[in-house]
């Protein structure tokens, strides 16, 4: 039985009423869900907990969807580039797409909007040289240089919603297919708000409407060949909110109009990886300007009911942007992330809401992520919920999450009771966290430290996804990293630079491969953003660069920021050039033992005045340069583990001027510990698998703890 | 003693005369050479021997020199950029170059064309901005924006001639520095022919005149730190050629001036393994046009004298451009290079000048290369010679070289009688080698190669130096694998492709790095040269691409020829989208076994149709496309080795359809042969370090030989 008592959300069972109440028990639940398509019964409901129940206001509605087909959602689709053999080529549009998920709109109002190029030369091919065959679903262009290569971007209806399409194409589903209806139209709007009134009616039990989510899914293109079956995925993409309509709407509000090419971008289209531009700009604020002000309604609504809304950081949450400043138009009393990583607890805690509340994993399935068995045999959920708690926790206890819970069928814990015995102690643990934060902020570092990436606070703490779709960029690692330490994090834009955002910051990192949005690509170009950033390392500044910071084309070096990291990456030009020689050296042992960074090939120091400090032969990994009275410090790769993310800490704290070590810092890597100075408390966390002994000097003095494996340790100074 | 006699240059040496007559015996010399700065006695002279001696017409002047220090060559020198602090910041010129080999010129006429620039916006300071302190050395630039970044462009006399520079330091000499005069001004040439005059009348006995070479080093600046003392080397740069008099007479003669910038180029230079561009390429004609009209006057007054005169390709030979078709003019007899590797031999070969002669290696020198022994305690002279023979016989297979020889001091291979023999048995089988030749061309395969890269024809067989200077370029390997092999190749430019160069050609290769000379960089953005090789292809032509072929920014796909090679590199931008899986095979047995490819990151398939041959797990490494009638071929690297050239040429055979075996063609990849149809001789030629027996089908039956280590073997069909 739990010492205390809140904040975690239960998923119930009907057919399992005893062990939903004996669970909630134990656990400490104050608040019962439902599943996705499960109904909680009477039993259940009536047992004096909060009642949450999960909609998704654009799918579950065919009859509605069959009857309005042409108010479904769409996308923009551009087919393969194929070359003219002579001066026509016909090209099928639907070849490669994966023909249940997409169908042509080839309406009036639609093919306004398609467009055919040429993609050897990059121009546009006018109109009057293609025409559209409706019975055979292709495009034939003629008059046409042969030998070059052409495309035809065409709008096409969405015609099975993709999280349904998902789960049943993975787990054989043969149920009917969803389909996703589009509230631009005033007829789905007044088919939503109807339904969403019969909604509220018929659920009188429930206290909190999960939104799963808004309107708009993240991209997610399937292909018609089972060898290339995911053709695009981007969690952060605007794609599925195009349509017609859509179209028309912002050229009177913006007075240009958009293209099909402004979405295709070559075929590439455009990945929140690569940085954006303008109009990718304008077209995002005009779709979250359209999910604001109708999602309001449907919140609106909820509220008149007397129910909390509380919306879900996923799935169709594109338009949403809880970090743009104006998710509190929405009127949300809640958001709900689902989490594997402590970057996505820093996610939801960063967020300007009343309630924060995450899904802990493992999830009650029997089998978890890649396939594993989870609630079965040969599975082990508790050592999972472990290593779950492990990289979450340290997040948890750097800002304040309200709410824990967990999802599935309930019935699967039944088999393992050391299971159920963890989460009693993970929402005690939790609950106690939380009772720190209530008192008061945590303690931090001198250091402040902000992420300098093209989207800014826009995409603070997160990429596009969870870790294991984005693990190729060293920022994610480095987000992981910072969710868990004691230093003040915020993320920035190039323009934010300009406007002066580096007054109150000690620490800027850049991260990522040259072009990407993480990098920063065109924004390097402007000299503004360069003589600022060198002005303020100059004064004092530390400038961490990561991979290829600060990297663009058309400069006398790679890196713009080159004179201040005291390294560089020869693209080529420089391959005659002398490199430095050099000998690695750590002597002011700035790097914890055990750190390790992935080389990489053509780095050469520019002036020779960097000290290395860790090698891989010839290949420097690690270098820190003077510069001024500050400093640019370069790293080859980042990859997040518990000896990086200490390399990571000693780095910022180097770059500070806080030194190796200083008050609340464990002596052991694989610990990590929070005071927090107001209730005098300390979290202590070991997390290895390994039994950890670790001392902390305090205000009160060194404090020396043993720890268990993935375990935590409270203590009041 | 040698069974046949001629076409041998051996380095005599005074004090061993009895020694060089009996090698010259041995080895069936014709002609005897001296050394540098030695001088060959009368015994020897008059032996009844050609004589041959070497002059350097641009250095040993020192006398000359001193008294004419304004007519030194010169070179461009840039300093590394500098961050102003506030508005004004000085930079001290020669800060970061070797004091004794440049010194500044600060006269009217070079200061001129000085120039200043901001580094961190791309932009030439006004010269109102920056005044230049003689006695210190420096600029001082004011009024320019703090934490900007500048640099100064100068022009530097050379105080140092390179060759006798690296000789000096390398060996510890303490002669006096050699200087190098410029003959772009009229006292030099004045001084030169006088000297050339008197040179002739006291030389009488010298048959060949060996010019080493003409007037203008490559590239090679030092730099002032121990750390880093090679700045910048590129064997086939013009910085070296540049002077305020040749800026002057540049400007007359093409009516608008080159500037600094033209060569630094942002501090980077203008490496030949990067695209030039038109004004680089009017700078090479106008030297090249000055090398040939006053070389000519130097070469004439030696056919007055009823000498011969040779040019050794190497060292001062920039300029001297023996493959831009005009090398006739300079009415030279011979040429001579120093070869390492078969593609040297080829480069040699391929000039069009009446006697070709190449230097082998070892050199007569107690240590080789990289300081290990040679002629000395613990050296294996001879097994060295079988190696450089084994490289570079193979090219003698394929084209006729007139003439060999050796360099160094001769009374060093007295103690190693081996190598005495073993030269003999080269000198025999390279005289029967070259008599083959004489009766006619040896058998090639029908399929025709062309490789294009941005040079074409001008840097035909080479890249812009030795084999060990360029062994990180792909196409450094393809060349020495095609230098042995029985196919008829041809170096193209972009501009040859427009003008129907693929007319008689069936493979075109293209392998370098995005944005090299070799990939062709900029070169892909003209849609011509896309759309009539795409053409090409499609009528049956094949493309082979290595490492980044064809590879430019801004269009769908970072490969222009993606659509003909069905596979791309993702630049960053497709980092969301999927990749079609693969199972790599094959079937055709295309790849010879033990052939490899070392793995390049983020290859896709582009449709899915390319077949892989080869793969490192997810990472494609050779594939296979069919587009129209002809092919595209890709490997992700080439690495020359006996297997990998192998591969090379059955990926021809297989491009130009004509099978992975045939007539003259081993069944064993470690031999290789050549076959003369006018004088019905067949070569074998073993290139392992062991025995191998190989079975050759021929117009007369199957031929098996067995062949020792490194051996050849004649046969009469």
């Amino acid at each position: 039985m739990s010492q205390t008592k809140g904040g975690f959300t239960l998923p119930g069972e009907s057919g399992y009423e005893a062990l939903t109440l004996k669970m909630a028990e134990k656990w400490g639940a104050d608040v019962i869900r439902d599943s996705d398509g499960t109904v909680l019964s009477d039993e259940i409901v009536h047992a004096g907990y909060g009642i949450y129940s999960t909609i998704c206001i654009i799918r579950d509605h065919n009859k509605w969807a069959k009857e309005n087909r042409d108010k479904l959602q769409q996308t923009f689709l551009c087919t393969p580039a194929q070359v003219a053999e002579d001066e026509s080529v016909t090209i099928g549009l639907m070849d490669s797409f994966f023909e249940e998920q997409f169908t042509i709109n080839d309406s009036e109002r639609a093919m306004k909007y398609w467009e055919v190029y040429d993609r050897t030369s990059n121009t546009k091919i006018d109109a009057s040289k293609w025409s559209y065959g409706k019975e055979s679903g292709s495009v034939t262009i003629s008059g046409i240089t042969p030998f070059h290569k052409y495309t035809v971007s065409f709008l096409a209806y969405r015609i099975w919603e993709e999280i349904s399409m998902y789960n049943h194409t993975t787990n054989n589903w043969d149920k009917e297919h969803l389909m996703q209806i589009d509230p631009r139209y005033p007829e789905t709007q007044e088919y939503m708000l109807g339904w969403m009134k019969n909604w509220c009616e018929t659920h009188p039990d429930t206290t909190v409407v999960r939104f799963t989510s808004m309107f708009y899914n993240f991209v997610w293109i399937w292909g018609s060949d089972e060898r290339n079956r995911q053709l695009f995925s981007d969690w952060g993409s605007y794609d599925y909110t195009v349509s017609d309509i859509a179209l028309d709407e912002f050229e009177q509000k913006y007075g240009y109009s958009m293209t099909a090419e402004d979405f295709i971008n070559k075929g590439q289209l455009h990945v929140t990886h690569m940085p954006g531009n303008q109009k990718k700009s304008d077209w995002m604020a005009f779709i979250n300007d359209f999910v604001i002000s109708f999602g309001r309604k449907l919140i609106d609504m909820v509220h008149e009911y007397g129910k909390k809304a509380y919306v879900f950081y996923d799935d169709s949450w594109v338009g949403v942007e809880p970090y743009n400043g104006r998710f509190q138009e929405f009127g949300f009393d809640g958001l709900i992330k689902c989490v594997f990583s402590g970057y996505e607890a820093r996610l939801c805690a960063g967020v300007d809401v009343p309630t924060h509340e995450l899904r802990l994993h493992p999830y009650l399935f029997p089998v978890g992520l890649g396939g594993a068995p989870t609630f079965a045999e040969g599975g082990d959920p508790t050592l999972d919920a472990k290593k779950y708690w492990n990289s979450v926790r340290r997040a948890l206890l750097r800002a304040k999450i309200d709410r824990i819970g967990l999802g599935g069928y309930l019935h699967l814990v039944e088999s393992f009771p050391d299971f159920c015995d963890y989460i009693e102690k993970v929402s005690d643990e939790f609950r106690l966290i939380r009772s720190f934060h209530d008192a008061g902020k945590p303690y931090t570092i001198r250091t402040k430290v902000a992420v300098l990436h093209s989207w800014g606070a826009l995409r603070s703490w997160t990429l596009s996804g969870h870790f294991h779709e984005t693990y190729m960029h060293d920022l994610i690692h480095i987000n992981e990293a910072l969710s868990g330490l004691p230093v003040d994090v915020r993320y920035i834009s190039f323009e934010d630079v300009k406007k002066g955002a580096l007054e109150d910051v000690d620490v800027v990192i850049n991260a990522g491969y040259a072009g990407s949005a993480w990098s920063g690509g065109e924004h390097w170009k402007d000299d503004e953003v360069v003589t600022t950033l060198t002005k303020w390392v100059h004064q004092g500044g530390a400038f961490i660069g990561v991979n290829e910071p600060s990297a663009v084309e058309g400069y006398d070096y790679a890196f713009r920021m080159a004179h201040v990291l005291g390294i560089d990456k020869d693209t080529g030009s420089r391959v005659c050039h002398g490199k430095w020689s050099f000998e690695a050296d750590d002597a002011e042992e700035i790097l914890p033992e055990g750190a390790t960074v992935e080389p990489k090939d053509h780095l050469y120091l520019t002036d020779g005045k960097a000290k290395v400090l860790l090698a891989d032969e010839d290949r420097p990994l690690v270098t820190v340069n003077a510069f001024g009275k500050g400093k640019g410090i370069y790293l080859a790769s980042f990859r997040q583990d518990l000896e990086n993310t200490r390399m990571l800490y000693q780095l910022i704290r180097y770059a500070g001027g806080e030194g190796m070590s200083g008050p609340y810092m464990t002596d052991n890597l694989y610990t990590e510990c929070a005071y927090y100075p107001e209730s005098g408390k300390l979290v202590v966390i070991n997390n290895s698998d390994a039994e950890q002994t670790t001392t902390i000097p305090t205000d009160r003095g060194e404090k020396t703890v043993t720890i268990a494996a993935y375990d935590t340790t409270f203590m009041e100074l």
